[in-house]
């Protein structure tokens, strides 16, 4: 079977990043630099800074009107005002402007009776040192400005010039070599071949170095080539800081990483108890941090936050990050092993006051689950795993207020979901919508338990041969409202050109079929129309076979990985399918009538009904929408 | 008097911003530009993205091992294991690798039992497509994967490359021009004559729109010269998508600058409701946005937030800016004036798990109290006041998780102060120290008021002659430590050769002297003084006329605007004045014993004992610390 590294060790993750963090302690060392001030905004401060010189330099007019000597200003009043000549009892003052001695006072221009061009009249004395800003008022010459290890604002950057600071020691950035690894990868851009692999994880890394502090220098992707990979790294490290090598770090036949790694210094770990990201490596090579992450994005992401987000900060001194925790109602069971941390993508919503927290899929290569994600859920290594209704902590990576102005819709997928979305965040900016697919039926179980505003539905009523409302006099109580959105094509998705001469659900016998879970109601109309055709769901090979959106059973077809897939128009045309019609269908929105007001989901029928979603439907196809956005109030 | 324009309006805040927004929101365009994905970390999505290829592109291997034809492995068990023939019945795969036609499933190389070079036993049957990522699986071609108006994060960058996708449509920056004007300014670096002020508001606006997503362009200080400003202005809006004038907005004799935008376009508002601020200007010329901002760095600042921030969201589309509002109670009684709304800045601390927010200096000059300040408490012009004790909305612009590890110090003022909150920093990073300085009484006032983990104090008890013990015997039930500080030196400190022939106290009558505010250590020790020399207070001119710290008393004398001041010699020291001693006093520190085991306190009481700290002493002179950090118990 080749060179494998079977033995990946199962550090857990706090023990790992202690070790780690202990090699290193004595090896980093905080460089700075000096650098012009106007250039230190977002750069922390290497030591604390001292002005140069005071604000104001000296007494300075705090009004606009006439600097007087105090003294010679007594006993005026309204009955006996006091006449001031220019020049000798007052001079005219402007904001900042100084005030000499003998003059010791200012009177605001509202207060002053213009006489001539040489005298005033006054109706109050001034008291001394009124209106007049003191030398050194905002900053004394000598004083703290900024502390060491501050990171620069830009009311910073104010203070500094005001202080005399024109240059500042700032720490100096890191510079992070980052690699990534593998034959079969190739660069952005180039036309892929079956086999390839876009690289993107590098591009990724390299913008969380710059967004944690540090400068990276991405290399060309190198083949898995022992000497290759050694000589790049051994290069780097002659003038980066760090060094990250991307993938190669599992134990493959060609993972070569780790061999590399322990020719060259020191491993310290390799494999932790971390799921997603177990194949770390964690390395010191002349004395300088050296990480292998694993290839899959979402490890390589969480791998990337565990480890190497810390070791910069020990060159960077930023330690401000803010972990944005909150606390929410978990809506699904999850189980985890003993076996590791587990990180937990979960889309979070509030639904009446309360955040809940629904996981997302847990597979390691599912980058779009990451970037659909609102945050993670961490289930601890000690723990077997978290019920349904149970209080957990998330990690937000969005903002606590966009979830708060997001519309959550849970239940049946199409491709107008995303329209939707996008038209509602150029129409009301500010305003999103957060939709997740677990198919009708799922999702009327989720509005149930308070987990959703919204429910994309499409279910077929065997006995009335009616869509949807049915199941929502069946489901609620609650007054419910059924948003009316578009009659859509459902039919077969054949590969181009039909080899396999399907006609009708009657052929499917022998044919490789890819079904959609359960509690979909395209898999709901598959089993009506298999019943209606008497044939047994085991006779066709894949009907346990799940995709979970229409795009994915549609590719599934379209790469030959299987021959026919049930879904909608508009997906068959995506991937430029085969269709044969099966059917049309009513897929509306479910919604509890006391959301109906949200302003989410105005911002909702607004582009529901909008001319520019029309027509983005008609540019798709497949899609009936006559009647979307109107409402139909559903009564017991 | 000159030409002023003293009829400045008051408009409304809200007013002002609707009045503005109105007149901008169909001339401000939205542009876009088309820039490689690798740099579009924190940029904007002009249209909503859609991946060009899916990712994985083909069925892939999950896991290391071998790719089989599920069929042909049914049957294998433990008792009758099953043999398979390499090329022919299985191929080796590592994990991504393609698994095609035939193959269907993958088996994990763990349950995969080696007999020779070409064939090997398995235990158990082969699922059909375990083990498989299907094509798609991540990302399905066509598929929505950024919506528009969406803020790009590092994996956003990774999911688009792995779509397919190179180059991406962002909202463009707008460029924004910034004019400092004024005769008496000059530029950072040059050496300033009095009445000079240093340029530093343009440098902090040009960080701000950095911050907010802008290209900020700074130009060169203007003098107040009608044509000139004239010129600068209407030139840089012919490739500038704003301009921002700074100072010369408010009416003295040479604020020309909403003469100048009113000849060139149209001022729509002239004097807002706001404090600090009041005199900005929102104009429109050429269709763009030209906004006149105050001078004083705090109305600058508050100007800029109020009024630039969201014009320039109206360019980027940047809507996600979270304001961090928290609720904390007010320390100290706060009047405001129904004329406009107050921006307060405030110092916000945790003690006891209680959020108290305290009040900073009110004046519009004071740059540094927005260094110092956590966040603004803001007050509504239809409101007069809000009580002590009440519970506030602070908008924070420090993150909460800083605030709660940081040591809350209320008192007495000396240099020493910023010294250990900065090597606190350096030695325990992300824990901080804030002080305010109100003297010593008040700081044990609000000590008592649960508003400070500690209070410095220097107060002489004129029966026993003994520091600090007896107040806190007199004013606390609760069990209290004193730790101890360092010994200092109070003085007289004059002018430079001491050109008024000062000898002690008796000699002030007469001299211009500089007090300290009430409940001051060092006022009272003055007033002490006083008494011991049986001198009245009012033959000493200047008593009445108040510095806030040490460090300001002593400006004010060596900038020749007064005579003497009392103050350690530390202060003297810096600003090279002359010193005449006066007496040495003990400067501690009040803590009640429960907060001595916090780990900022055990940071603060470290840095008090270390050698680093001593040393630093010993550099600005005038302290004896034999005693620092030794603890005193106080036994009711």
């Amino acid at each position: 079977m080749g060179k494998r590294n079977l033995y990946l060790n199962n550090t857990p993750v706090e023990e790992a990043r202690i070790i780690y963090e202990n090699a290193l302690k004595n090896r980093i060392k905080m460089d700075y630099e000096e650098i012009p001030t106007e250039a230190s905004l977002g750069r922390i401060t290497k030591e604390a800074v001292f002005a140069l010189c005071s604000s104001p330099l000296f007494n300075a007019a705090a009004m606009d009107g006439i600097a007087v000597i105090a003294e010679r200003t007594k006993g005026a009043s309204d009955r006996e005002p006091l006449e001031l000549k220019k020049q000798e009892d007052f001079i005219i003052v402007d904001t900042g402007d100084p005030v000499r001695y003998p003059y010791d006072a200012v009177i605001m221009a509202e207060d002053v009776i213009e006489m001539d061009d040489s005298s005033i009249k006054i109706l109050e004395a001034a008291v001394p040192w009124q209106h007049i800003r003191p030398v050194g008022e905002d900053i004394v010459a000598g004083e703290m400005l900024l502390a060491s290890m501050h990171k620069i604002r830009p009311i910073d950057i104010g203070v500094l010039f005001s202080g005399g600071i024109t240059n500042v020691k700032v720490v100096k950035q890191p510079k992070v070599a980052i690699f990534p690894t593998g034959t079969e990868i190739i660069e952005p851009g180039e036309a892929p071949k079956e086999g390839d692999i876009i690289e993107s994880n590098s591009r990724m890394f390299e913008a969380m170095v710059a967004s944690y502090g540090g400068i990276a220098e991405r290399f060309s992707p190198i083949e898995d080539d022992y000497d290759k990979i050694k000589n790049a790294v051994s290069g780097a490290l002659d003038y980066c800081d760090m060094v990250i090598v991307n993938a190669g770090s599992s134990a493959g036949t060609e993972d070569y990483t780790v061999h590399v790694l322990r020719e060259l210094g020191e491993v310290l770990v390799h494999g932790v108890a971390i799921k997603p990201g177990k194949p770390v490596i964690l390395a010191v090579i002349k004395n300088k941090p050296v990480i292998g992450l694993p290839g899959y994005p979402v490890s390589a992401y969480i791998g990337f936050e565990t480890f190497v987000k810390p070791i910069l900060a020990m060159f960077t001194g930023e330690h401000g990050y803010e972990s944005n925790k909150v606390k929410a109602v978990l809506s699904k069971r999850l189980v985890s092993s003993l076996k590791h941390k587990e990180y937990v993508r979960v889309k979070v919503g509030e639904v009446d006051g309360r955040l809940v927290a629904s996981p997302l899929s847990r597979g390691a290569g599912a980058a779009m689950s990451l970037v659909r994600a609102d945050g993670f859920c961490v289930i601890d290594q000690n723990c077997e795993g978290i019920e349904a209704g149970e209080a957990v902590n998330v990690e937000l990576y969005r903002s606590l207020s966009e979830i708060r102005h997001t519309l959550v819709s849970i239940g049946s997928h199409d491709l107008i979901l995303d329209l939707i979305g996008d038209l509602m965040s150029i129409h009301n900016p500010g305003i999103y919508m957060s939709s997740t697919h677990v198919g009708s039926m799922a999702g009327l179980m989720a509005l149930r338990r308070g987990e959703a505003h919204m429910v994309p539905v499409h279910l077929l009523d065997e006995e009335s041969g009616v869509y949807n409302i049915p199941y929502l006099l069946r489901l609620f109580k609650e007054p419910m409202a059924l948003v009316k959105g578009v009659k859509r094509i459902q039919g077969l998705m054949l590969q181009k050109g039909n080899p396999c001469m399907i006609k009708g659900i009657e052929d499917l016998a022998g044919c490789r079929y890819v079904n959609r879970q359960r509690g979909a109601g395209t898999r709901v109309l598959f089993d009506y129309r298999l019943k209606l055709s008497g044939m047994d769901a085991s006779l066709i090979s894949g009907y346990e076979r799940e995709a979970a959106t229409h795009m994915a059973a549609a590719a599934l077809v379209a790469s030959n990985s299987a021959d026919a897939a049930l879904g909608i128009y508009a997906a068959a045309n995506a991937m430029g399918l085969e269709f044969l019609p099966i059917g049309e269908e009513e897929y509306d929105f479910a919604v509890p009538v006391e959301y109906l007001d949200l302003p989410e989901m105005q911002s909702f029928l607004q582009v529901l009904k909008s001319k520019e979603l029309h027509h983005r439907m008609d540019e798709i196809g497949g899609y009936q929408y006559d009647m979307a956005g109107e409402i139909i109030f559903i009564h017991q």
